[in-house]
């Protein structure tokens, strides 16, 4: 016990010890604090970034769950004539590209598009769906991107419908079968969207909602006989001429099944950043 | 070099200074050591407020995946008869409001629903699929939405289904279609789900389970043909009286094609926050 | 006033201290930094932990939507005969389980299956669709798990189609058709992945892509009345006896509808972690 000084000792050691030695200890304690507070710091700086960067990448997949939500509440809006709350996911500037038009505008023409056409020609003009008539838009295959400024982003989405009206239906297109004295009208149709978005005060909407049908079969006789020119791929009449028209065309041009086109695609092959191999290697 | 004095000369001209002197730069040291300290104490904290942000949005988003998944899950289960394992998906107090009826408590109600009467009816009883009978339960469009205590969710889904027997199929509605020498039965139907789900012990789980089917459709003559009454949609008879028969009866009623009916959303419009909207603006 | 001295009579107390008892200040306020510093030192320590933590689960939700959107990219890719780009999503070692048969190799049984096989088949060998062939591929109902290290992981999806041969079309399938003159090829399929992934330098590509059809309908007559043998469930020829044949015959074998089988799953039951349940409890 002799050879190895108490605690006790060791302090009363350190109380004698000289005045000058002591404030040296001090110094030398205080000097450390200092660094070990620099190197801290840093530490901390660091920290900062990494959580600055794990703050954008969950961003950008709190964007990516927001986007898919909103398409999927547009695909169940649109299937019960909900066409007032369709207007309403679009951004101010917002368009829809659709058969060969595009339409301008929240207020105008997409909802020109929706409402003015849409709404009357499928329901008489009342939101919500109507009698005996099926418009199911199947939303699926989301491939999602958002911008690294997490400002605007692109998505692809498929749908695939069954629509119709129903032998006792109610609605203008079950009344016009009837009146025109045929089966009534019953398809079905798949297409791709090639979407864009923009985030405004935080809210994900849609800037441009591009759909493209590319087939459709009347039920009785399936895709394999499918009329050819089903939908007229002709160029639409403008508005205001055609006062619920596009307010320009579609660059590219248009084709239905049988003809069969690749929608372009807003990404690169995944695995190779590559575009298409439209050649066999 | 003689005006600016060395790193040593200043040294030795600090260790020459007056204890006094000294004394008070070791301690405007230590002063500043605790000022930084207590800054980088509180840029710690403010760190800590930003992680605690990020890993409940973190778990909001692992919550979704995970919601995703249990609703994917139960669909792969629903094609092939496994209800055993479906009913494992639900809360002990879970429900099912299917059809007109609500069927309540996991070994109770839900397993009455899935296993007195859907296994026995589909498969005479086994687990797993039968022979020549399709039950395909296509599962999608997901929009969940994550209470913010983490603790409860909802969310709505869409389900396309194919169904029915094959003119060979050993299962019992194969059997009941030979006996009563009909073509054999096969359908299309779609419907959504809104779903409400909890969180037990970390593992979500169906809270209830709220199938709406709104079409079906004969394959021979798809949905413009379906016979009005299509399902019986008078108020089931309750159990015990109807030994596989619900709980009690749903509040709301239910209708099936041609009538068309909006199942309630669970979410206001992704971009405005209000409700539908069901008169034209 | 005078009994609570002010903030400059104290520090003029405090000078007037001894200076033996000021440096004991200084040095009480030096390990108090000390000791302050280490404390924030072990709970940036516990912050980083908690950040680690954080990353990880952060790159799982990451890994799982980088393998939604490769799927739905194949998806999008193999409607439209973009062979060479469905090769290019494989791992060098990558795998092809398809109908018996197991196809080894990103650049050998991929590719001989893919290319020399189905894009000869379909369109003649030019990449990209062909006129009047159908061939969607829709893709749904994913449930992925992101292995722990994040360098493997599993996937299950579901695919619905809808294929054939427009009665116009100049694709091999509709010459084949009018040269058998027989009615055009048109059919519905449904079918199950089971499919593994691997990371590689960060990017997520297929390491075996295990695809199982289940049913096949004609269109005219749905899958009541598939016909039993509509693909034959023999053994295939093995490579190079034959050409476009796999390298493997795999070891489970397969079944068509009207038999059902389950394609076993890759995860246990989500809620209660156990094995699927075969027999009623």
């Amino acid at each position: 016990m002799k050879t190895v000084p108490s605690m006790q000792v060791r302090f009363r050691y350190f109380q004698r010890m000289k005045r000058e030695r002591r404030l040296q200890l001090w110094g030398i304690a205080a000097a450390l604090a200092v660094l070990l507070l620099f190197s801290a710091s840093c530490s901390n700086s660091k920290l900062e970034q990494q959580i600055e960067a794990m703050s954008n990448q969950l961003g950008i997949l709190e964007d990516t769950q927001a986007i898919r939500n909103l398409h999927h509440a547009y695909g169940y809006y649109i299937d019960k004539c909900l066409y007032e709350d369709v207007v309403d996911l679009f951004a101010e500037d917002g368009e829809v590209h659709f058969a060969g038009g595009i339409y301008r505008g929240r207020t105008k023409g997409v909802r020109r598009l929706y409402v003015e056409s849409f709404l009357e020609g499928f329901t008489a003009g009342k939101p919500g769906p109507a009698h005996g008539f099926l418009l199911d838009h199947l939303q699926m295959q989301d491939v999602i991107h958002v911008d690294p400024d997490r400002k605007t982003a692109k998505a692809r989405f498929r749908a695939f419908m069954q629509a119709g009206a129903h032998e006792t239906s109610k609605s203008p297109m079950g009344e016009a079968d009837r009146k025109a004295k045929r089966k009534p009208t019953q398809w079905w149709e798949g297409g791709i969207y090639e979407n864009s978005y923009v985030k405004e005060d935080g809210v994900w909407k849609i800037q441009i909602l591009n759909y493209n049908p590319l087939w459709h079969a009347d039920y009785a006789n399936g895709w394999a006989h499918t009329r050819v020119g089903y939908l007229g791929t002709d160029a639409p009449v403008l508005y205001p001429q055609n006062p619920t028209g596009p307010d320009a065309l579609m660059d590219s041009g248009w084709a239905l099944w049988p003809e069969t086109m690749i929608v372009p695609f807003h990404y690169k092959n995944p695995v190779t950043g590559k575009p298409l191999i439209m050649e066999k290697r």
